[in-house]
């Protein structure tokens, strides 16, 4: 009775926007028992928000029954996310909770990588043939829309071979006279996507045209399912954090910041962090070269921050500019040498402001006799062509490393502003006091 | 006649895809020339997926009647998007382009900030009253969809006083028997944003609910247009590059890499450089006021890149992580003291180990008395234990700052890497001497 008087009763439900609000600071456990507390006209909704890690998590914290329910809520392709979001001890127990055809399509769409168009698609579309009436379609349409379909938007054209031949919008099918034929009123040669597309270039294709669905089709031109745009909204989300957690110098986290395990993190964090680490020990060793400079002009130490870190500084801020370009399409590998070429004349005007601003703070330094000794003056060029030389560095390392990874096949958002500052790092310590040691011969060296 | 060749003939015809490929590279002028070239049946579609700033530029390179044969091919947001691109002056001429209803639909459109929820939606939505018969509303529909409306996918019920009432998708009302009244197959108080709702937070509310589209209202509840989520697969877009553009240390550019003027990018990229130098000299005064202590043990200096590029390392690990969390809503003001126990001990253990490979790469460095004097061990420790510090101040400082910049109403995401870096740089320094003191007073010091 008692759990008669919880499903159905008025009292001590909790509404589902609470619920929501408190959900981040959650345990599992304490999901689960928020969850089964929630109106039960409210439930779906909430349930149908969240991401399939989500899902899954809550899903594994039920008893068969209610997972069975819950698990039958969902489309294939939201199903087969939650699948692949599952341990892997878990994964056939949870298929097995679904009805025949929907387990044999999500089994299919577990078949392709998550991040690929296969990944992405629903195999719930609406389609029909070239030789139908205007009509006869919509009247067929009417059927399938009381079925589980992901969209009736777009109506797919195939001949018998699903072979997709062309594409209607639904607004146009609907506008069109009743006794045309199908295939008078469809677009030919529809854009569509290759079933192992990488989910950047399907979200690319979605920027571009605007669409609100597109076929996905295997080498031989048979339609396997439709890629609606509201998935692309997380992908072009999910896309971009997965390149600023990068770019901050840290591997992708693929679970919010809040929800990843602490020794995950530490790994994901460390590696890199140890990495650059490895890197910035060659400054020991370069400084180390530099010793006898070092001893005669102790002045010279005291620059070193300020000059290495704005060469770290301005190589941030051209990789991190020129890896978004790449990764949106705005520029492409051929376009090296003009980027090239901006960032160098980048690199002259910034280091040249840089490079007089710390000429002109040593030059008109209170005391700088006492502080910077009798050649202070010499010391504020040194300083300042250093400064010059390494903005300058910096912008062009930063802007061409991207274009060097991409080209070996590798991941641009690796040259993240850390890793970029470490290069810098290393090789304008080696430029300060090679200028240094030319500028200030016979005076302080 | 040269011209009617040029229009008509099959010969001297660009191809869509060879513009598109070489857009990027060309100036405004080649542009205009190049669409000139193209097969008009092609032309509208090339024309549809530039973004409003290259529409814009394009318009502006043609002649008056070419430039209403274009102006008019656009539905009134994108029209509204392409008029706040073109220069000043030329708002006026453009809209007198448009047909009376259109233009005012685009002047209204004007009112709203561009990404403000106003900007982004379409007035052009269809729409039923709640006490016609489905079968009635079809057929309405059908009226309708032959017009220019941006979507027939959802369809929104309004009383007389333009207040909405309720939503019913196409698809469910074409499931639905004829004889039912709207009222009875609408979903009531569908969920709408306010029309100053900023475009961030539309976007969190389409990933969020999966929706298609969404109605947008005012403070009386009466529906002034649709939000399509074709048009949030931009804004996510937009808004994720302008982060990660000041992430890198930049001012957001608002515009293609490559399209930005040169003098701009000048300004965008030097006065956060210039910002950043200022904070760094006092890096040179730090090191002046440990100028004593270098110069008895000129050693320290080796370390000194070291030392504080960890520091900026691991804050800038923490600073982009807790940026992108705070960003799409991961991360609330309120979780500041989950992050700040869980980078405190993400700092202790990351700078344990970061400090221990410091510590073993001195002890067992060849040639470590040669190098590093006899008292190589207490140097080890020092450097050590400065990077354990130095790496938890960088995790904490580095997480702590968006939750302050947030709290001051000022963005998150000007905690940047090199921000960061610039700040534990100084810091840094000051905990290393003094560290230095401690461990070496009696010794070296």
């Amino acid at each position: 009775m008692q759990s008669e008087s919880q499903t159905r009763g008025e009292s001590g439900r909790l509404p589902a926007a609470d619920l929501q609000d408190a959900w981040p600071a959650l345990s599992d456990a304490e999901r689960v028992e928020g969850f089964r507390l929630l109106d039960p006209e409210e439930a779906p909704d909430v349930f149908g928000e969240l991401d399939a890690r989500e899902q899954s998590a809550l899903l594994l914290g039920f008893g068969r029954a209610e997972r069975q329910i819950w698990m039958r809520q969902l489309p294939p392709d939201d199903a087969a996310d939650l699948v692949q979001e599952a341990p892997e001890e878990w994964r056939e127990e949870l298929l097995s909770l679904l009805d025949e055809p929907t387990r044999k399509e999500v089994v299919a769409l577990l078949a392709y990588a998550e991040d690929d168009a296969g990944g992405l698609m629903s195999p719930r579309y609406v389609r029909v043939r070239p030789d139908m009436r205007v009509d006869e379609a919509i009247t067929y349409l009417r059927r399938q829309a009381q079925e589980r379909v992901e969209t009736i938007y777009y109506i797919y054209v195939q001949d018998a071979q699903q072979r997709l031949l062309g594409v209607v919008s639904f607004r146009e099918l609907f506008a069109a006279p009743s006794d045309r034929l199908v295939r008078d009123v469809m677009s030919a040669e529809p854009v569509s996507v290759a079933e192992d597309l990488d989910q950047e270039s399907v979200s690319q294709l979605f920027a571009q045209h605007d669409f609100v669905a597109m076929p996905v089709v295997d080498a031989e031109g048979r339609m396997k399912g439709i890629i609606t745009v509201d998935d692309i909204v997380d992908v072009v989300q999910e896309e971009a954090t997965e390149d600023i957690q990068k770019l901050g110098g840290t591997a992708a986290l693929d679970a919010p910041y809040l929800d990843v395990g602490f020794l995950e993190l530490v790994r994901k964090r460390g590696v890199w962090l140890s990495v650059l680490f490895l890197g910035e020990l060659m400054t020991a060793s370069a400084m180390a070269h530099y010793e006898d400079e070092l001893a005669r002009a102790l002045i010279l130490a005291l620059f070193i921050p300020l000059v290495i870190s704005s060469g770290g500084n301005s190589g941030s801020q051209a990789s991190t500019l020129v890896i978004r370009a790449i990764a949106i399409g705005e520029v492409r590998l051929r376009d090296w040498w003009r980027v090239l070429r901006r960032e160098i004349a980048m690199g002259l005007v910034l280091g040249g402001f840089l490079g007089t601003l710390g000429l002109v703070r040593i030059l008109l330094w209170p005391g700088r006799e006492e502080v910077y000794g009798p050649h202070y003056a010499l010391l504020g060029v040194a300083v300042g062509v250093s400064l010059l030389g390494i903005v300058l560095w910096g912008a062009v390392a930063g802007a061409m490393l991207p274009f060097v990874l991409r080209r070996l096949g590798l991941d641009p958002a690796t040259a993240s502003a850390p890793f970029v500052a470490t290069l810098v790092d290393v090789t304008g310590l080696m430029l300060y006091f090679n200028v240094a040691s030319v500028v200030l011969r016979g005076t302080l060296l």
